[in-house]
């Protein structure tokens, strides 16, 4: 039995050094999306992959297409790729780890000699945090020519470019997005495999390196809920008189807490979470009962009708707690995104060849949510990162790191897909 | 038997109408402490009292004394009063309802040709409100001699003038606070009666005129309360994992209020409220979990037992919900202020007199509460107020104010003081 193809974990570990360098600006990661960091990025990519002996081509919006040949050249190709742009004061990894994976991955076949059956393409994907320019996916869903024309007068949130500016500035072509051109045909796409770091701490609570993504949570939002109540004076109303918006909303964010209990023990993908609550600073104080909240209510789960049924129950329950605290909610509508399953083949075989196998969702989302939408056959892996993401803190393992890319490896020599 | 001895309504009704026009600005009244407003408030019941035929006299710190004089005029005094300055924008009834009781009530003793055992004086007291200068009960408990000489450097919240200028300007004498004068016996001081507007809904809801009052709450306040958690993404963590400082100020606030209930069961006399909580604008987003909260816990009760036991349960339930949800509480210190209990046998003679006797608690402060506190045997009416004090809105009829008034007439006619 021959050794098996490895990864090129030496190439990994410097082209994370050399991202780091080139990007870091004070403590943390800047790679701003078609800015000079992002860009920076690109190069370094473009130019290991032009040392490995890639084919290196670039789409009309930037995205960055590195190509190991299989045999048969005209057959549907296997993607494997994620995004190289940070959020403001972000990690070396969230996002560049799934691009040095393909790389590094492409460089272990290429030394074993390995011919992949179809072409093999990591995409260095521009532009999915929504954090420069308010729009999420603008690489991978310009790729498969989706956006909103409308998007291309978006500005960047710190230096007001917009993006068309910023496309014409880079050397790209606004009118791709404009006549939304489709740069990638999803019927030629095999498959999109993604490795990412994980974004919250379930890996490193569970001691594994690596887990396979069953699905990107879809997302229903309360964005802008209120509680009215009646500004009074905190030592002069009794309980059963006031209109207390405070009270009234801890009322209902417990209710909701107590559901998701109910839901997780029911076995239900759910989470939840009150982000952002707060009385008016111009109007409370500490000798007054609050007339008004403000908060967000934010719903993730891997089942629309989780979701529905949830935000359903939310209502339900403001009406209930608005006629016993006398007060009124209003929740407003919801901002919907839909949650994207991952293939279930892809996974399965991901499972197969994971050192410890160990299946979770993704509460974040992720470009293999956009490839998956297309219906192009996407999988996902987690690799182990200590300190959350979008922040300078992430920290993954090179170790951690070769188990998600040796399981990519072995799926693509093996060939299950 | 003669016919009961009636407070000069009419008189009451010109006072009100007169204070109104002289010191609205905008929709609301403003009486700034030791300002124009205040003034002109003053010179109105001066000259009121003056067309009655009482006594005037001002003390070192601009407490107006209106004085009816009795048979023994060396005997210890009966004060009727309340405070004339009103907060920004505030109503017409807060404090003025006192004052301009205690002149009707004289004038129709007067015109009865009613002579007391002792002498009864209207004391319209300075700056009770701490709006203006951040130290509450300036008059009264000046005139007591209780002030801390560093009060004098205190500034205007609104055009930064210290009090110790604003005291020259208006002709009084600073000193006397500085050498901690007692300007007032409370040896000499037989009873201390004050009639205010309730500033909550309880007499609008059981729909009664007016009440007995049975003490003023005092106040235990955590001022600043913060909950530390940790910042994460909102969809990418599970609950077990999370340091949710939203979830947690809700369990705790929820298990605040059940305890509420509880002690409410059984009868103890208690308010509770959070009436400023909020998220870091800063840090928190729609998509985080939040990693701090502030928040207000603002108690208050006529038992010192009962807010020291309610404090103690808050520090332990917030240690058990800290380790449940792997957060840190720091309720910090408490700013505390003492009950102050009315005088047995004056309350019970109130409700002898009051024509649908009722009893309750003031959960707001009032002078009356620096008179209890120096011993003197203090009383207090409560009138139906329909909107909440400290606003335009304040709405007190006068016939409500007529049966509040009725009540002390009869109270002094019979003497049981």
């Amino acid at each position: 039995m021959a050794p098996a193809i490895q990864p090129d974990l030496d190439l990994a570990a410097s082209l994370f050094a050399e991202l780091g360098r080139a990007t870091r600006s004070g403590r943390g990661i800047v790679r701003d999306s078609y800015g000079a960091g992002e860009q920076a990025a690109h190069d370094i990519m473009r130019s290991a992959a032009q040392t490995v002996g890639l084919e290196v081509a670039i789409d009309a919006i930037g995205n960055l297409l590195l190509t190991l040949p299989g045999r048969d050249r005209s057959a549907a190709r296997i993607f494997l790729g994620s995004h190289l742009d940070s959020v403001p004061q972000g990690g070396n990894y969230d996002g560049a780890a799934g691009v040095v994976a393909g790389v590094c991955i492409l460089s272990g076949l290429r030394k074993s000699s390995f011919t992949p059956p179809c072409d093999i393409v990591v995409m260095g994907i521009r532009a999915e945090e929504s954090a420069w320019f308010d729009v999420p996916y603008l690489g991978s869903a310009g790729a498969f020519g989706l956006l909103d024309p409308g998007c291309l007068g978006v500005r960047r949130s710190d230096n007001g470019q917009t993006l068309q500016a910023a496309l014409e500035q880079g050397g790209f072509d606004p009118g791709a997005i404009r006549e939304r051109r489709r740069l990638l045909d999803p019927g030629r796409v095999r498959a999109y495999l993604e490795l990412h770091i994980e974004q919250g701490p379930t890996l490193v609570e569970r001691n594994l390196p690596a887990a396979v993504v069953t699905g990107i949570r879809g997302c229903k939002r309360f964005r802008n809920a209120r509680c009215i109540g009646e500004y009074a004076h905190s030592g002069a109303v009794e309980r059963r008189y006031r209109h207390d918006a405070v009270a009234a909303t801890v009322a209902l964010l417990h209710h909701m807490e107590q559901l998701w209990v109910q839901e997780e023990a029911a076995g239900a993908d759910l989470v939840l979470t009150a982000g952002e609550l707060f009385t008016d600073p111009a109007m409370h104080g500490p000798s007054k009962i609050a007339g008004e909240t403000r908060f967000v209510l934010d719903l993730r789960s891997l089942s629309v009708a989780t979701m529905d049924a949830v935000a359903r129950e939310a209502r339900a329950a403001a009406a209930r707690i608005a006629g016993a605290y006398r007060v009124r909610f209003e929740l407003g509508g919801t901002s919907d995104s839909p949650p994207a399953i991952m293939d279930e083949r892809l996974s399965a075989a991901l499972m197969g060849v994971l050192e410890e196998p160990f299946a979770m969702a993704s509460g974040a989302g992720h470009d293999a949510a956009v490839f998956a939408g297309q219906g192009v056959p996407t999988g996902m892996i987690f690799v182990r990162n200590a300190s959350g993401s979008h922040n300078p803190e992430e920290a993954m393992s090179i170790e951690d790191f070769a188990v998600g890319t040796r399981a990519v490896t072995k799926l693509l020599v093996d060939f299950p897909i």
